[in-house]
């Protein structure tokens, strides 16, 4: 089930890979204490380029799609992590309320939905979809591909509580990134768990914010295992509001690509890395790459800009607003001749499965969350917790994906860190 | 990777199935309450007959081995549930101690250890193997067929604490049934978590006060779905000590071997179960099978004692000094041509995988558990916690196994309570 991967690794990662597998015990002790003293988002999703000289998460989604993209044999694994979920949380909870994305819903997006569903009714819970489209108003039954059916239903608001008809649940479960911004329905809800909470959408949350984050974390744990943190953590800048339609507008953009740029010289220069550097240009907020840019050059980001200023329409790539300029992490992943970059999917604290987003069209450098992906299961099934310490560093691949695990959970500590920092609650206590 | 199975599934089976997959959700919860309740033991493996019309425990094992049978599909829901375990025990421990059977361990056991070692590795502890055994008196390095090793050292015990040399654990898990009574050495541990705790072992335990545990959760299992306990209870009645080579040794065996064959009688008359009833006189005390004797007819009972009166030798079977008298239950479980009885592996409150037990020599009514047994792998990785609730009752090889999975389950909860009420701290609140 493992998918044919070729990968260039290289000394670094293969030396990273050491590390992790001799320290397993150490790090899952780290993370076992970190979660001590921090919440674990409920479940998300972390895409992860290997350049085989780096490992680095990209993106790390707190709403997460694309569940029915995981191995059906990580399945049980999911279930476990949902009943340690539910056990913290309500454990006398009997009713969950999933809250699905606003829109005419894709087959894809409702295989996605029903196997959450699954998930979550075999770790002992009754769900029901609450729509907070204000476009569903009676309850809707979709039809999906394999010839079975999911019910939408408006969310209702009965005084402190949200729910359907006849179906009050403890804990709403958001699967819906808000970046319309938190509707009334779902704000000052005090009796009930929303998780993740309204700081998780996309009103709230900046990328940047969770790469500082990251930042701390990816250092705190290159001690622990004796490691340059660069090796895991993208490099990153942001400018504020910018529009390269003003004059000047791009001018923060300029000179802080250029500023990257020359740091990551620095650092391929020190580890004697011949790849050409490049910055990826995106939205500091929203999710689902949308306007992103790669730029290799300041002449590109030039080029790019007046092009764009010529003929707006051309330059839709060109993101506006507050952007962060974050390191480019090449993958040199192939799946055949494809571009592949791994997805890890948590829940609570637990690792339960991932897969390959690969690109036959994108380069390297470029996004693959784009129109024409397509997906590999990972076979994280046999594999994440279980790397093969007798194997030699790179050889492996459950040793691989125990490390793409081990990165998958440090970015969902930068994002229980990020969360913490936008409480509303903990900051009024402050 | 599920093995073909031919199984006579009748009439009440499949409603149990039915029942079971429908009320998914409220089991699950049930569980989770009773979990809130009760403290699991640390692991367990429950022997499992399915007779078509029934189904239920035969024996609970709290010191398990044969870790190594399991699918290594399933090993990361075994690591998910060490950690869950360990987060719950000892969430700061580093350090972990298996203690082993006494006496020379065979390479199938020396396997299971090396299974159980990774599984506690890599849910984040040291794990080292202090023996009990006082023939092991300095550290030896044992090799497993796979060319790997294995250390075995004496445990010491230094004051309050038990560990082997430079090596001081949080845990100390007990992989020795200890049926020759604890050892000083693990007497009055305050300072460190002994699990399962002492009077798990067999100098304490004894299978009728497990199966009267079990009854009492069958019944409010029974009652909670709405289905007649006696399709998940295996009935049981015991004697005292008995001696068949005494004069009228065998008389309360006699009585009770005939009582136990008519309520069966009466029951399979009750569902029209056309099969002959049989009981198991096992010794009430110790697990492995020892001992153990299958009877259909109280003649077959006067028959074997004369005879092992005549030629003492020949009565190996006939169980001596306390002895529980157990309905027998069927396997009508095949792998090929042999009999198959499914093994249920739990570690704290998890399902986390099973194997089948399969003998070809051995008869549908007879103890599977002796030389000759073969082991097949379940395939739990991709089914316990996951039935097709789609799929016709009895049709579905997951369905079937989440069905073993809830009643391995019941047989554990069973096993919490026989702790408490052999738990000297609770007994001295009382």
């Amino acid at each position: 089930m493992v998918p044919h991967l070729v990968t260039a690794l290289s000394g670094p990662l293969n030396e990273l890979e050491q590390r992790l597998l001799d320290a397993t015990p150490v790090i899952e002790r780290w993370f076992r204490l970190e979660w001590m003293e921090h919440t674990p988002p409920l479940y998300g999703s972390v895409d992860i380029r290997n350049a085989g000289f780096k490992l680095a998460p990209v993106d790390t989604n707190l709403h997460p799609g694309g569940w029915h993209n995981l191995a059906a044999a990580t399945l049980p694994l999911a279930v476990q992590a949902a009943q340690a979920a539910i056990e913290k949380i309500c454990p006398e909870a009997r009713n969950l309320l999933i809250v699905p994305e606003n829109g005419q819903p894709s087959s894809f997006y409702l295989a996605s939905l029903q196997r959450l569903e699954q998930i979550f009714r075999m770790a002992g819970l009754n769900v029901r979809f609450g729509s907070i489209d204000p476009a569903v108003k009676r309850s809707t039954t979709l039809a999906l591909p394999d010839g079975s059916q999911l019910v939408l239903e408006p969310a209702q608001r009965v005084r402190h509580r949200v729910g359907v008809k006849h179906f009050d649940p403890c804990t709403i479960m958001l699967n819906n990134d808000l970046a319309a911004g938190p509707p009334g329905i779902l704000e000052e809800l005090y009796e009930q768990y929303l998780l993740p909470p309204l700081q998780a959408g996309w009103t709230v949350r900046r990328k940047s914010r969770h790469f500082k984050c990251y930042e701390e974390v990816s250092k705190r744990f290159g001690k622990l295992i004796g490691v340059d943190p660069w090796l895991i953590n993208p490099l990153y800048l942001t400018c504020g509001e910018i529009d390269i339609h003003e004059p000047r507008g791009g001018e923060c953009l300029r000179t802080n690509v250029d500023a990257l740029l020359t740091k990551i010289r620095r650092k391929y220069k020190e580890y004697g890395i011949k790849e050409k550097p490049f910055v990826v240009v995106k939205a500091d907020q929203g999710g689902r790459g949308m306007g992103m840019m790669t730029v290799r050059d300041v002449k590109d980001l030039d080029r790019l800009t007046d092009q764009s200023r010529r003929e707006p329409t051309a330059g839709a790539d060109i993101p506006r607003g507050e952007v962060i300029i974050q390191e480019g992490v090449l993958t040199h992943e192939r799946i055949h001749d494809a571009a592949a970059e791994p997805v890890v999917y948590l829940i609570d604290r637990y690792v339960v499965g991932g897969f390959y987003r690969v690109h036959a069209e994108r380069g390297v450098d470029e996004n693959l969350n784009a129109p024409g992906t397509k997906f590999v299961p990972l076979a994280f099934a046999g594999a994440p917790q279980l790397p093969q310490t007798s194997a030699a560093a790179g050889a492996s691949a459950p040793n691989r994906f125990y490390m793409y695990g081990v990165i998958g959970r440090l970015a969902l500590v930068a994002a229980s860190y990020e969360l913490e920092v936008t409480d509303p609650e903990l900051q009024a206590m402050d």
